[in-house]
């Protein structure tokens, strides 16, 4: 008898693929790929922000051209990402009613070019969010920090790219890619929620933005802020449902706080303190900030 | 004279390895690899959700082989890695009384045989958190969602794994794997910690599960939640002591809450409201929350 | 007609580079690299602690070629990036007098081998950070432990790098490394912050320690303080002006606390107790905390 009885051990691994089925992909034919998708992710920021992210100087009489091939670059890698997550059906917020594989391509092609088309329309938006940022932080010393080093701004770059994929009804690919960001700065922004022009986030750390939260212009928000869902304990049967708050123009909310519920609309102009736990609306203008809990000194 | 000096440099960097020796390791066996640490849970991961991180369809066919073929990776690079770790006796929690090189590369073995006998356990608890990510959160719209993108999920998988290591009395590695999801997640949980059967992670980032921590069944946690000892101020006095709390089955704990010592028992069923600081035990069923600090309004 | 006009596209995306320059950086000399400084920074931290993180044995007879090559290495990439960061007149801080790019090269390498004079005092300052965090933590099994995977020692490595980074003037470089560590481990520490010896961090997600804090000796800090800015509505105005506060020796601040305004200095001793907020200055030896917030049980 062998020491160590791989076979066996292969054995019982495979058993246990028939028992949880659930987590098992076998012979399936839509396999996204993150790492691919995040190639096209830093192409489009390269798009996006022309020569802050190339190793070598972009030269302008060249520009037409590295344009075109970053073009090419994503339309190739993310139409192939899009027609497989749309291959599955259930998974598919497109609606399309014809789900044959040449119909899948044909239709990722398609909303390939759609979002492709916004990208003018994105770089427009992270213009104002990189605005906000120099204007809204003493620390930051140019625009090009802001753009090379906030975490802040690279988590709205990505939001705003898979806000753009989820309003075409892409599934998957907008989750995955808000959630690489997530990884990278701890700032956890749902791509279904609605943001204004000139958001800025400072430091991030620890911030939620939910999916059905709506945020208007000029919006300012620190670490560890969430904007949530006053209770998920019905689970799935809330999809769907207006569950997080709407934050008005022009609004200021400090670190640590949590504004919860769909019902909840902090109106335009109002500042929330620091730690605050808010559940109900705030009106235009207030101010709102916690009586601070006494301290104990000994 | 040179301007630049680098020979001067080289050696005042030289001198100063000789006056803090702790951080020198020159001359010395036992290097852990971190990247080889992180491959192996890659692959360990493709063993556990099969089909859903590979580059290629998985078929059916070659199932088998695919299986043995990742095994055999792990085996002689965990292997290694183990023994390496083992190398050093202070560090080494087997306590197996023989320490020469061969000895330590047959526990090795031995280890990773057992570690990998774990497998289908793994996969069973994972499926059941993945369910219960499913169940608990209206925003996730499938399966695939979860296990693709959902980070509370990455977490979960790591320290399962990372537990298994632990219980076995591998040093160091355990914590180098949860480290790497703490960096990739924001979330941070000790490989010493008890963790029952479908549990759900929200968000998660900020959140950290101390040593000692105690989890039952289907808890569900919120980000920032910190499950924690109460005072460590006696620093490595406390090792092994029961420092942290200890949560029954069909607990919620959401976001920003504070449970702190190795007394305080939050019992089955109950829920803990956010932003609460709690240092004493919860009765069964309970809900708590904070009466809400005062808002001033301006 | 094409069903899809990509040279449209094109120039869509070209005319958008014309209208928000800002955000457009063609023809523009001084493109820094990202990806080169973190290598740069890794094989810092490999001089800063030999044997640690090489992939295979470091041999004492060997080790003066070692450093020799390392220095080498550092020497060539950091002053090309320096180079690159001075080249902005505008962010620029080091007051040269002398912007060809001769003279930029010059400086650069002066600033490289004044930075790398530095190592011997980084490494004795690190020395006293992993013997901080062994004291500190009853969790940590070893010195080895605690270099090879605590975040918060990570943290502090990038901190101690980037802040002599920063004393000599370097543009936009410090930044960028604090950000990766930023990203790496959720803890926030802006590189012109003042720290002194034997800093211990557990956790640390979600730290935030602005540019103008200082910091005395053997402080330890938890997951999730603030070290921050009372009010930063008046952006780009209050550049310069110390904003953030003043902690002294031998002070402990237990996570979720926030502490705010160039004007509150904790004195030396005190103790803050979790998720305070605090505003006022505390005397030497206090221990402050939360008058915890009522709870309400149904």
């Amino acid at each position: 008898m062998k020491e160590y009885d791989t076979e066996r051990l292969v054995d019982i691994i495979l058993d246990s693929y028939k028992t949880h089925e659930l987590t098992v992909r076998v012979d399936a034919d839509n396999m996204l790929n993150k790492d691919t998708l995040i190639e096209v992710l830093e192409e489009l920021r390269k798009i996006l922000f022309p020569g802050f992210f190339d190793r070598n100087r972009v030269r302008s009489e060249y520009l037409r051209f590295l344009v075109g091939e970053r073009l090419e670059f994503i339309q190739y890698n993310l139409k192939k990402q899009i027609a497989r997550a749309l291959g599955d059906c259930e998974l598919c917020r497109s609606d399309c009613g014809d789900c044959s594989r040449a119909a899948g391509d044909r239709r990722a092609d398609e909303l390939v070019y759609k979002f492709m088309e916004k990208i003018p329309e994105m770089r427009e938006y992270l213009y104002y969010d990189v605005l906000a940022a120099y204007n809204g932080d003493p620390a930051a010393y140019s625009y090009e920090e802001i753009i090379f080093s906030y975490p802040g701004l690279f988590a709205v770059t990505v939001y705003r790219v898979a806000h753009e994929l989820w309003l075409l009804g892409v599934p998957m690919i907008p989750r995955i890619l808000t959630e690489h960001a997530h990884s990278v700065t701890g700032i956890d922004i749902h791509p279904g929620a609605k943001i204004g022009r000139s958001f800025f986030i400072d430091h991030g750390t620890g911030i939620v933005i939910g999916e059905t939260t709506e945020i208007g212009d000029n919006v300012k928000i620190y670490q560890g802020v969430t904007l949530g869902a006053l209770s998920t304990r019905k689970g799935q049967q809330l999809k769907g449902v207006k569950r997080h708050p709407t934050i008005g123009d022009n609004v200021t909310i400090y670190s640590g706080t949590t504004i919860l519920g769909g019902d909840t609309v902090i109106e335009k102009g109002a500042t929330i303190g620091a730690n605050a736990f808010i559940t109900s609306s705030v009106d235009e203008g207030m101010r709102v900030s916690v009586k601070n809990p006494e301290l104990e000194f000994k």
